[in-house]
């Protein structure tokens, strides 16, 4: 440990005024702008307390039943010009800690704490993992086959798990690993026939976008000859693969049809169709995971009765393969409307991108190189591993994100200009984000209108992906479409790229239309730009944490984001059934009265 | 680096020596008692030259084309009293090599040599993998699973395999995995439904007796919250997954009936049974990877069309659930016989061991504390990942095996003198080897005659199970046995564990006998004990390294075997595939002048 006296000091004072209750103490030690974000450890919530009054508010309702103590500087303080950072780890009432503080003169800047493993209920790994094995002779000997066929037959019917998660894609998948490791009995439901369908059912030529580094799940990373970026198949197949190996329950083909919460006795009543039979649930926690979106937007356009073509939203495309030869008209310019129009134009057919509004596009060889600097080869090579990363990134307050990103938009422009002058030649409207924050941000603020490149733009720039930008489609004719402005665009074949809608829109479906509208939108940050309406939240919005729906979460996001936080998911719903308390710090308020 | 002038003057000495190719020079570099253990690197064969005079012969022959250069110490050299070790790397014509070395007063006494990876064609991973995307459109993509699902149907139709490899255990598998990563077309055949089956298809009650430690597959290690010890259904599920995941071409429910090798055209012509339909394969290369065994030994014991009762093979034994109450007689000391013992009185049969001669017992417990120290929590902790702790285990020459494990023994013969006196006392019979080197030795030797104790010898020591030791089973009547002494033994049922033919019984029913005599035993040192009878060989018999039958070859060995061993005859194959010149130094000669 490279200590400096600066950290050193600060941390013995922190420690010092934390257990004397002396909150202002704890305050002076903080500068004016100043960032506390913590994931469970202080609030029992996902929250960031942003400026010294906050700080104050939080401790003045914590601090006395977190009781936190023992503070230590772990591992190498990384010492830049006036900045100190350094990992930290310390013990509350509830569990063993860990976090990340950065000192600038001396006074903290921003400090990140998190709740690593609970008291007593430590997830065994390495020296404390399982046996597997009684070293003894025993005349009523299970083994593990036996167990394992005995809790999958019970599951569901005379035993009933504690958490239900609706949704067997990734984040069902590593929500549920995270959840046998803590020996919390949890079922997934899966509409699909098959864990991973919900990739492969995906178009032909889906790839994913992030780079391996970035992709892992939880406990078991993909190998290092895994392709940088997997096709989606594969995926399908590691995910169907990693579920049997981490031995989780899963009732494939099955929906979640109704689901109703009891407050008296704190359970959920869930009706699932399971193969076509209908089955009772009744699990004390619903998590819904049912992807980063909601279900697809309708398709809302006047005229469809009178369109002789084929119309389909981009979530039921499959393949190019029918449309050889046919005019195609796209509506939308994010990444599934790119990768619809790559996949018709490589099938043979005529193909127009109908932009709406501005997109961001940006190369994947330059965010590869730009934008993943602690999710690559190099940064395994200088012993980042993917749990280091992830604790790096979540100890970057979002609200710091968009100076940090406008400075690395600055660079990718600066490194791609060719690039977006051709875009811009052939009358693709793109931007960087209403405050030039770029991609990331956008995909935090609103989950929609970004494009990271790998092969349309050529075409595009081309001309053999033709585009219509500002394209306000407003009705379908019987040989296409008209747009705004008056134009009739001929199409055989319209692919809406149109989106999905907010998660809580499943929640609406299931469970009720007040209870969805009480819990109000998830993801957004609350940036106040258009798709993501202030006020200004620090997270993002209902996931992964507490709503106003008692024993209900949400889930979901890319499978970085669902590896990181479901381990904070996970230890939530542990807490609960282990009967810990946890004293939900700002739980958010009913968006409308309905509850 | 911490290097010692005493290393670098070393390494430099002979190099320089190497580079003159002044064989003697070499020699001098060496003490009298030296060992050179070599895997492909200057032999293209698993050879360790003992002494000097093996050493100027195998240089002699080897110098001039193997032209190796650019030795260099790698890492950290460690230090004891006067002995200085380090690992090493070099090159030769063929490919990067790496090694370990070890001086004693500044001379050498072990050097270990290895291939890593072959000039031109590298294993991709880390910063070489495959990116898994065209970053453009293609109007003529083939996606991954269009790709992967054309070869498996081309397989062994349309497209031959390089490499047969006859059997889908862990030893199939690992290889098929490791050539895979190499671009060697392979295709494994397996008599059972399932990958893993071989795993499933044993005792109920099988769990591995290794930790997980020493257990991890190529490429991808178990989970850290994997158990100790893994049952058997358990590795079954782990192996299939694996082979989806590794992207193997498997043909389940597939027999190897017959094989011929044209060596005029180098391919061999092979009659599979898949899903009972036959098909000819024409691979150039065989491998056998049929278990750590061939097949079962016949039970051969007179008078079994009298005996009223059960008797099969432990090979055949599933389970003591039908066997509640009946009086069973166990024939053998061994694992399988321990297991078999313990699985029927657990079931309530009456169980009694017929043990023909001594066995070692080691408690599982002292094991792991004692046995494993690389293999282990510690070892992890330590920086000692599994490559490194197989490295280190591959650096010590079998001829020095003895000495270190009888070392071993004594420890452990002391911290549980109180065990053995109990196993004594119940007449069980147990020895530490002919020459007290113990059960590692013992494994190597003759791949039989111990047991790791994991609740057998308790109820041995208890009397729950009985024991005859000395037992000569002269024939079966009626009733049950009779013993060379006259002594009756009554038994409703009889458990054959009486262990497996050598591996190349399997060739001799699908190649010929006499190519499978030709070949000679597989396995074994030559030490000169009992089941393993001389001249020394220095390397166990025709495993992993040319045979005298062209293009035919064994694979096998527990999990950490097939692992590291998998890596040698993959690159073994792909050297061949690729028309590398591979001139063998001390091919085996003919063992009868069947060839």
């Amino acid at each position: 440990m490279t200590d400096t006296p600066q950290l050193g000091d600060w941390i013995a004072a922190f420690d010092r005024a934390l257990s004397y209750r002396d909150v202002s103490g704890v305050a002076d030690l903080f500068h004016d702008e100043c960032y506390w974000r913590d994931l469970l450890a202080f609030t029992w919530n996902i929250k960031t307390m942003e400026g010294r009054p906050e700080i104050v508010e939080m401790l003045s309702e914590t601090l006395s039943h977190v009781a936190p103590r023992a503070w230590r500087v772990s591992g190498q303080a990384e010492i830049a010009g006036n900045t100190v950072s350094s990992w930290i780890t310390f013990e509350t009432a509830a569990g063993v800690c860990k976090g990340r503080l950065t000192l600038v003169d001396g006074k903290c800047h921003i400090l990140m704490t998190a709740l690593d493993d609970l008291h007593g209920h430590e997830e065994p790994r390495g020296r404390t993992r399982n046996k597997g094995l009684t070293h003894r002779a025993d005349p009523h000997r299970r083994t593990w086959s036996e167990l394992r066929h005995e809790e999958t037959r019970r599951m569901g019917h005379e035993d009933q798990p504690y958490v239900l998660i609706v949704g067997g894609g990734q984040g069902g998948i590593a929500l549920g690993a995270r959840l046998r490791q803590l020996g919390v009995p949890a079922l997934i439901v899966e509409k699909n026939a098959r864990a991973g369908d919900s990739w492969r059912n995906r178009y032909r030529s889906l790839v994913l976008h992030d780079p391996v580094w970035y992709d892992h799940l939880p406990y078991l990373e993909f190998p290092e000859n895994w392709p940088v970026f997997t096709p989606k198949d594969k995926l399908g197949d590691w995910l169907e693969a990693y579920a049997n190996i981490f031995e989780l329950e899963i009732w494939q083909s099955t929906s979640c049809d109704k689901a109703s919460f009891d407050a008296e006795n704190g359970l959920w009543t869930v009706e699932v169709t399971r193969d076509g039979k209908p089955v009772t649930l009744r699990p004390a926690q619903l998590v819904f995971a049912t992807g980063a979106y909601g279900p697809p937007r309708e398709i809302d356009i006047p005229g469809g009765e009178e369109f002789a073509g084929t119309l389909i939203h981009s979530s039921a495309y499959q393949s190019g393969e029918a449309f050889a030869g046919k005019t195609c008209a796209v509506i939308g310019a994010a990444s599934s409307a790119h990768d619809v129009c790559v996949d018709l134009w490589e099938a043979g057919a005529d193909v127009t991108m109908l932009q709406r509004s501005p997109s961001i596009v940006v190369r994947s060889e330059t965010l590869m190189d730009l934008g993943f600097e602690i999710y690559s080869e190099d940064a395994v090579a200088r012993g980042i591993t993917v749990d280091v990363a992830d604790m790096l990134a979540a100890s970057v307050p979002f609200a710091l994100f968009p100076d940090q990103q406008r400075a690395l938009y600055q660079d990718i422009r600066k490194r791609d200009a060719a690039f977006y002058d051709r875009l811009a030649a052939a009358g693709f409207d793109f931007d960087f984000g209403e405050d030039d924050s770029g991609l990331m941000m956008k995909a935090l603020r609103t989950a929609s209108g970004y494009y990271i490149d790998v092969g349309a733009s050529d075409l595009i720039a081309n001309g053999e992906i033709k585009v219509i930008s500002g394209a306000d489609v407003v009705a379908l004719t019987p040989d296409g479409l008209r747009l705004g402005d008056g134009q009739e665009v001929t199409a055989d074949v319209v692919v809406a790229c149109i989106g999905y809608q907010s998660m809580n829109e499943i929640v609406a479906g299931i469970v009720s239309p007040e209870v969805a509208s009480a819990i109000g939108p998830c993801w957004g940050l609350g940036s106040g730009v258009r798709g993501d309406p202030g006020p200004w939240q620090g997270e993002l919005r209902n996931m992964w944490k507490p709503t106003v729906a008692e024993n209900l979460w949400f889930h979901g996001g890319n499978l970085a984001l669902s590896r990181f936080y479901s381990r904070f998911l996970a230890l939530q719903l542990k807490a609960r059934m282990e009967g810990i308390k946890t004293p939900v710090y700002r739980r958010p308020d009913p968006v409308q009265s309905g509850l």
